[in-house]
């Protein structure tokens, strides 16, 4: 694999080149949000794959741990916004030299990921752009994409057909929980712990909101519980003081987060809960909802996430640490 | 596969049988602590071996997320204390029906999970118990010896002539961090948050700490944060105010846990600090100590949770709804 390909910015071209590739371990590697984006490709796959197997972790427990079935038969999809997370270029650098075709999701072209991957992806990021074009949506496109390819899956057709209607899901999303997240803004900035909670291809969502908007923007501390999980210990934790955000998808797993759900409101009181079967998926293939709900799900909690950092005058960007101090 | 091997408990038995059988996927489902304590086997299994693949599931995620892969050729490795875990006695049924391999960790002869899998193994429990007794110590052992029966490996050999001296490395290892066992619970007890930490085969031991200790027997809540992500958002929860219980053991991955613990020790002042490099592991084969390392470090952890609940009068077996209430 050249490095000519690095200029090539279309998922289609890079379906291409995975398709005339063996393929049977798929690696997603990155670290904090933008792992945590990854995990309903996994939840995918696992599903879906009769023919590659996939692990999600951290760029550098994926150096170090060193899996023994990386090798020239392995697809490495890594994913760091800016494409300057150190470790997430090494694990780049890793895969190659141990044969592994590279594919990265970055928004800066020439970034050091970019520049050690073998194929790159590009996406749009900020207000306003069309869902469809984030990075969110774009991993799940590569996914199906990857299952079309090698196993003639039909999702992936289903999903470009309605990726038009995306946005105007997400925007009815977001306003019908409007004063919802007005509410949790106003009831919930003073607290000091705030649990977030999910299974299947939304536990990616609890994560990140948990790690990435609680605690690395809000100082909030914060733990995303997996809701099957959650009756193994954590619920011990639940009182009427405890704050739990709830999570609930369209995906197979959803049983887990409707038998939390039920938990948590005969013991529990603040509670804020997103369900995705309360919106309107107008335009969206019926077989591709459970993956596209986890998406929708993460739009509405970043309005959510907007909100909190107003009304506790901790504006989303306010660091101590995170580029500011050596690590 | 008859049930007549139900009754078989024997460790080496049950490799004979695994010998035999095609095995290309590796499953350890469980939930909550006994799933926790198998986390090093995945580690173990990703690190070393070249023809199986491994997931750790919780086991209604198993179930309803229902692995394309999982199949005659896979292996299903459950474990539940008493045996009557409903969601994990149901995965040995479903993995069953999708023809695979159950063996069972379980301490109860005729438990509903013992029932329902095709092997069983057993093991000691309780205070004063050899560790080489313990499921924790058994499952790495079945792990090693499915790498030696399946490829050859050397370690499971290892392993068997360390076994001897591990009660006297485990004791001792208590005894060193006794002065901090104390201090731990005096200093902490009033705290109404606590993040452990740790990377590799030691997140299921930081993960145990943090959901079955601290969260479900003494009420404090807690988070498992992984040493590499903690720089992708966690770590600007740290502050002077914040407990850390770092656990540094002696696998490959030990290079993320010292980078958390420098950065820690920078801008954080309540630190625990548990490093399998300050223990004596004489006896111990230095091949295996890595794979051993993390029981080591639960064992010191365990003393520490029978300090923390005699100082802050919170029994360890308080529970308020676990086995009380239904759920």
């Amino acid at each position: 694999m050249t490095n000519q390909l690095i200029e090539n910015k279309s998922l289609e071209k890079v379906l291409e080149v995975v398709k005339e590739k063996e393929i049977d371990r798929v690696f997603l590697v990155a670290c904090g949000g933008s792992s945590a984006l990854m995990y309903s490709s996994k939840y995918i796959l696992d599903r879906d794959s009769t023919t590659m197997t996939t692990e999600v972790y951290s760029s550098n427990e994926f150096i170090y741990r060193n899996p023994a079935t990386l090798n020239k038969n392995s697809l490495v999809i890594l994913c760091s916004h800016l494409g300057k997370t150190p470790e997430t270029t090494e694990a780049a650098k890793f895969a190659k030299s141990k044969g592994a075709l590279t594919v990265s999701f970055t928004y800066i072209d020439d970034s050091p990921l970019a520049k050690e991957s073998d194929l790159v992806i590009g996406y749009e990021y900020g207000p306003g752009i069309d869902p469809a074009e984030s990075r969110n949506i774009l991993i799940i496109q590569l996914t199906l994409g990857l299952l079309k390819v090698k196993e003639s899956s039909k999702k992936y057709d289903k999903l470009v057909a309605s990726l038009p209607n995306l946005k105007a899901v997400c925007d009815k999303a977001i306003e019908y929980y409007a004063q919802d997240a007005l509410d949790f803004a106003d009831k919930y900035k003073d607290e000091k712990m705030i649990y977030t909670m999910a299974s299947g291809s939304n536990y990616g969502v609890a994560y990140t909101f948990a790690i990435c908007i609680l605690m690395e923007m809000q100082w909030i501390n914060s733990h995303a519980i997996h809701a099957g999980e959650f009756f193994h210990g954590p619920f011990e934790i639940l009182d009427k003081d405890t704050p739990f955000i709830l999570l609930l998808g369209l995906d197979e797993t959803r049983y887990m987060e409707e038998r939390a759900l039920k938990f948590t409101k005969e013991y529990g009181e603040k509670l804020i809960i997103l369900d995705a079967k309360d919106l309107d998926f107008k335009g969206i293939d019926k077989e591709i909802r459970g993956e596209i709900a986890s998406v929708v799900l993460l739009y509405v909690l970043r309005a959510f996430s907007r909100k909190l950092a107003d009304v506790r005058n901790h504006p989303l960007e306010k660091r101590r640490y995170m580029f500011k101090v050596p690590y």
